[in-house]
């Protein structure tokens, strides 16, 4: 007979830590994607703010955008105040960016 | 005749900016999406390490995925700074999160 094998063996874990770290790798993947993609966006539409009569900033739109966020998140089981945060804090860096490369 | 509609007019350039802030908001959803799976595999990470005799950080898969989404970030056309920028606070405030739920 063979030995039997523990699902919680120590070389187990390290073959379960492998698949994980290739997903992790595969999600921070479709994150530098997607940011890529918003940036574009952004940048639009700071050119468009900047050639026409537009309001720079919409409080109204900023409220309902985040409320939506935060159900994602949660309907996702993602900590909607985690979510925020790190929305917020994308928000705040390409603001920067956007302003940095105006300068 | 009817009027020529101008290619910049205040009203074609708000048309956009409706368009690209639809782009925005599914673009959004994708990030929620994916920071929830993410989390999820970080989780099974922390568990795994928790329950075996894993080391805890390992510095040399640390440099490689931090050199391959800056590459990913320069093709692109996102700023290599700003996507490990982002990915230094997700991959902090995950830390955090882990750490407090431990607590």
């Amino acid at each position: 007979m063979t030995q039997p094998s523990s699902p919680t063996s120590n070389q187990d874990a390290l073959a379960q830590l492998v698949r994980h770290r290739a997903s992790i790798d595969n999600l921070d993947a479709i994150l530098i994607h997607t940011l890529a993609e918003r940036f574009k966006q952004t940048q639009a539409v700071g050119a468009l703010k900047a050639t026409h009569d537009l309001p720079p900033s919409d409080p109204a739109r900023e409220e309902k955008q985040i409320a939506r966020l935060r159900q994602l998140a949660a309907d996702a089981e993602l900590d909607p105040d985690f979510a925020e945060k790190v929305l917020n804090f994308i928000i705040q860096e390409v603001i920067k960016h956007h302003q940095a490369h105006r300068a």
